[in-house]
């Protein structure tokens, strides 16, 4: 599958890999092809009565029947964001407004999507539980469930972290929502398309994708909503999207993510055996270098997901010498990446504040080879070599 | 300009012409050519700190000078969006949000995406004026003085009308708001790049615009926001935008937007003149047909706006009996265009709910020509007869 070992945007002739496909991805020529017509030539709103505008709505529910497919949902139980993050807050805020009060559960480990809109519920009243997580970063069903009480409206726990992959028993913890009569989201953002997801055996009641994670554009997501589920919009207007988020549907752009996530279900086991046996050969190399060692679950991750600590050094300092060297890695999330405040998943994990400083994020993609792992595993010894010798932390 | 006077989408050979402007457009060739290259190349996270994070960031920032030139504000009073809706959302609730309470003064003839958001807000307590307008659909600056409370925090009242074209003095009701201390929100979805706009000769605090309505993708758009005015974000999370509205950024979307809006403002008076010679044709040939008025203002409205009443008819049937001889166009709103609700905006204008059923809008492009024009005005009369001489209305 993987021909292209390198990508060069800059065109300045340095080999350049990008290894941050947990950040975002290219858009598959596939994908941009099905998009194509959408642009110019069918370009109607899909919300016209004539001829233009049913060609678009044509592709929107075909799109809708598609992505529903990747998940075992029905297609009216889809409705399409601007992305994850909008898909997170109207699933939580959705839910908070329409019931108007009472207790959420979420974890710390959860994207800051789901962690700032449950701040933001908690200061208007809401109460939230945010339960720890193990050192691999495991959230215990259990815990979820000693954590119900009679006001709990809803419990969201991500499928896979975006930072250090873990993937969480979700179907568990649908199953004891289920039973517990409280309603059960998860922000699917880094699984959907990598990891086999049925929203009826999961139990799953809400479920957040987007697009510009598995090869489609960026500005598109969806929300699962089991049917019967009554969520209060959060954008409101022309009543598009069966009245639960209105504004003129970005039909390209829906194309596109269909096409992404046919492609990614058909893909899906070719892409993760690929992807993990690059990861196999990362972690070994990266291992190697002294003080060093991985964050999550060895076995139970995303298949793309990497991400170490070097201790007693600086994460961002790292990243901008291997992208000098043509890498493009993260320290973590990519929304965070402007911070100064350690990894709030890696805190939660027990790393120190220091150690949590000093990680580094490599996700995998379709289209790395061997050579970009043995490219990044030579590279990367070095780089941290220098940094540990003008380290302020010192060796440790 | 115009070199093509008919569009084929179905490659059917049948003459299709698109009159539905208002509604969507098509995407420019030059500005799919600008998208191109931020899909599957310059494809970076924006938040991402490597090299090709920096060069979707530099994308996005100098789309956002040129978007903030076109009306006179600062770069960084722009805050992207995923389209017209969600802006006016983030400009009425996150003003609303920010305040806690107190009273917003709006229009009758407001989108849906206005309206619907100030209902929400009325039953979470706020108050709410909703203006009359006059026959031509204006809104009084008097009547907005005269509707300031001492606890009003905002008037929203917008550019141009979308379905009668109306072009409100939003000049005058900005003063008026400035001078009296209310923040002043324009939905400036319809008049953004065909009419000229400067936020601060104008005393706009915040304007909504959106791509699609000129010639750039669906899913992106724009809310302005004059620097220190304090909105709470309706999309929580990673804190882009300045913390205003979180989410990865839709890259080349907003790269296309950005050329969409750079070609309005440099064609705005070649194509408003272009676009006011078809519209002075439309009006006149149409109104050739027995018992049809125009509705809207004859000059003060939007160079490619027509909107036009034959008593006795419904509308979506003639929309339909267009469609069935090529020709896109609309009774009003594509976003209510499934609803049998007379038009709201017809309603306010004064007409009686049989004759606001009749109504036919026609939103001329760059592209139409005067031949469209001549197929157009010889179809509709023959329509008009034959859909009078079956009405349930009967003649009037």
């Amino acid at each position: 599958m993987p021909q292209r070992g390198a990508r060069s945007a800059s065109g300045d002739g340095m080999r350049r890999i990008y290894m941050d496909h947990a950040a975002t991805t290219p858009v598959d020529a596939e994908v941009l092809k099905a998009m194509r017509p959408y642009f110019s030539e069918k370009f109607g709103n899909a919300s016209s009565l004539h001829g233009f505008g049913q060609e678009a709505r044509k592709a929107l529910e075909n799109s809708r029947i598609t992505i529903s497919g990747v998940i075992g949902a029905q297609p009216d139980e889809m409705v399409f964001t601007s992305g994850g993050t909008e898909s997170d807050n109207l699933a939580i805020r959705g839910v908070a407004m329409s019931k108007g009060r009472g207790h959420i559960i979420t974890s710390r480990i959860e994207h800051h999507a789901v962690l700032h809109t449950c701040q933001q519920l908690e200061k208007a009243g809401f109460g939230v539980t945010y339960l720890p997580v193990d050192r691999n970063g495991f959230v215990s069903p259990l815990d979820v469930e000693n954590a119900i009480r009679k006001d709990t409206i809803l419990a969201t726990i991500m499928h896979a972290n975006n930072e250090i992959g873990t993937i969480e028993p979700i179907g568990e913890i649908g199953r004891i929502c289920r039973d517990n009569g409280v309603l059960f989201h998860t922000d699917a953002v880094q699984s959907f398309g990598k990891v086999p997801i049925d929203v009826n055996k999961m139990n799953i009641d809400m479920l957040s994708a987007s697009a510009h994670k598995l090869y489609g554009p960026k500005g598109v997501g969806a929300l699962y909503v089991r049917s019967g589920i009554d969520i209060v919009p959060q954008n409101t207007g022309g009543g598009h999207e069966k009245g639960k988020r209105s504004g003129t549907e970005n039909v390209a752009g829906i194309v596109g993510f269909a096409k992404a996530a046919l492609l990614a279900a058909e893909h899906m086991e070719k892409r993760a055996s690929h992807e993990k046996r690059l990861r196999g050969m990362l972690i070994k190399g990266l291992k190697e270098i002294p003080n060093t060692w991985l964050n999550g679950h060895p076995e139970k991750r995303l298949p793309n997901n990497v991400n170490v600590c070097f201790s007693g050094i600086e994460g961002e300092s790292l990243i901008i010498h291997m992208d000098m060297k043509g890498i493009a890695a993260s320290t973590g999330s990519a929304c965070s990446s402007k911070s100064l405040e350690p990894s709030h998943v890696l805190v939660a994990i027990g790393l120190k504040h220091k150690d949590a400083h000093g990680s580094l994020r490599l996700s995998l993609g379709k289209e790395n080879t061997m050579d970009d792992v043995r490219y990044v595993t030579e590279a990367v010894p070095g780089i941290v070599e220098n940094l540990r010798k003008i380290s302020p932390f010192g060796r440790s």
